[in-house]
Order: structure tokens, then sequence, then C-alpha cells
């Protein structure tokens, strides 16, 4: 196997966040509150909000995809301020991730990823995605669920996980 | 590759675990209060507390090996209430772990994960460890991460990510 069944169940759980992010519209209308206020919430001071943990989500995604394979990567400049626009956010990267097929993740061991805080020092693409991008995704994926759990919104353990291949 | 890159990241960042615990210890020490009290927090009044969280976080450790692998899984009643219990269990589980090959996980396609709630459905062993054991040992990993952080402990990403392996 190759990176790639993992890449499919990344870019899966991005459209299950996507899912998230519509209960907790209909629960903002349910209870009369501004549901863009929720983008503001944070588990701790000194975390990034929630809009910055649904963006880093998309980032991370783009990353694991982008820097595995040696594509260019698509830029998105942190501008959203609602749940509308971070959702067309979402969209954007889902449909970036779906030009992706099994071959591009082919030689993930023989590309090399570097970026500028390294300073200097490189890792294979195998090892950036496992120990890199994986990680970076679900630590924002699984906090963006957590703040939305966290202030009432009504989302369990299958939202989290999303439709699973039975045979 | 196969699925034990993935498999080992998971044995090292339950060992990262371990040390966001030894810090959790040092905050509380510091701050003259009983560490113990944080197992009893929660991010949502109904989401597991973090004792179950960590626990969790072992349970799906040990079953991404093991079922994977068509392994013999240690059972572990889940009867900790300190952060040194909890931290014995993690070792417990990092044990089983060590006694793993890259060999084991071989054929992971062709053998088969079928758990009682499913009713009678099953997996392949591979979607398994990556739709199933993977994102929920992430959820509870982030979770109990999130907790410590919202309780003010002094941990950061780096924690989160634990060693890197640069080339």
């Amino acid at each position: 196997m190759s990176l790639y069944p993992i890449a499919l169940e990344i870019k899966k759980l991005l459209g299950t966040m996507d899912g998230w992010l519509d209960k907790a519209t209909a629960h903002a209308t349910a209870k009369k509150f501004d549901a863009n206020t929720l983008l503001q919430s944070r588990l701790a001071p000194d975390m990034f909000p929630l809009i910055r943990q649904i963006q880093a989500t998309c980032d991370q995604a783009k990353y694991a995809f982008g820097r595995a394979t040696g594509k260019d990567i698509p830029s998105h400049p942190d501008t959203e301020t609602t749940l509308d626009e971070a959702r067309k956010r979402i969209a954007s990267v889902i449909s970036y991730l779906e030009g992706f097929t099994a071959k591009d993740f082919d030689g993930s061991d023989g590309r090399t990823v570097s970026l500028p805080r390294w300073e200097g020092k490189s890792m294979t693409a195998t090892a950036y995605f496992i120990e890199h991008a994986l990680p970076n995704f679900f630590f924002h994926y699984t906090t963006t669920y957590a703040l939305l759990r966290h202030n009432g919104i009504d989302i369990g353990k299958r939202d989290y996980l999303g439709a699973i291949t039975f045979r």
C-alpha cells in the first residue's frame, strides 16, 4: 500500500467536518444566535479560535497531499470570517484533493520536504506525511470537533468518523 | 509501504502523551493542587472525562495493532483513578506494542475485523486500521491534549507531534 489510502481518509474527513458546520448553523438558528460567533470560541486563551482551527485543518490536508506528491499547492489567505466562507474554503480544498490519483503518491520515500522554519533540515515525503501532516491534520480536525461539542453542538462519534467502508 | 509505519507513529505518540502527564503533575505540584483532580475534567458534560480519554487512547492503540495483525489483545479493566496509574496503563500498552514487527502487518488487506456492535458487518483489517482505529486514536489523543491545555498545562505543538524524523 502507498500513502494514498491514508490520503483518501483525510479527504473523506474534511468533507465530514463540513457536515459539522452545517449542524452548527442549524443549532444556532434553533437557539436564535448568530452562528458566526462560534468562530471566535477557544478552548484556552492561548489556543487558536475555531475559525483558525478550520483553516488549519484545510491547510494540513492540502499540505499532506501536495507535499507528499511534490505538486503545487494552492494558496488560501485566511480571510474567512463566517461559517459560509469557512465552508467554501473546505469545498475549495476538497476540489484540489480530488485532482490526485494513487499514482501521484508513488515514490514518496524518494522525495524530500523541507520547510523554511526547519533551518535546512528535511524529511522524506513519506515521513513528512506520517509524522507531520497526518497528526497536524488530526490536531485541528479534532480541536474543531471539541470546540463545537464544547459549545453544545449535537455531534457525536459517528459524525467524527464519517462513512465507514464495510465489506 | 504497509500499515507498519503508521503503527509506529501511533506507538510514538502514545509515549509522547505520557510526557504530557508528567508535565501535568509538575504543573499541579507548582500550583499546589492535587493533579488527580484533572482526571475528572471534561470539555462538555456529555463527553468523557480526561481519565477515560487517556484509557481510550491506550485502547485504540492496542486495537490498531492487535486487530490489524490478528493477534491477541490484552485486557485493561479501566480501573485507573490516578495519573500514576494512568501512566502505568500507557507503559503497559507500549510494552505490548513493542512486541510487533513489520512482518506482523503483512496481509492486512486479506484479514477481516468484525466487532459485536457492527451486527454481522465486517471491515478488512486495512480499512479498520485506517478508517476506525487511526481516527479514534487521534480523537482521544487530541482530546486528552485539549483537556490539558484547557486546564492550563504548558504543552504545545512540539509536545503534540513528539520527535520528528529528519533526514
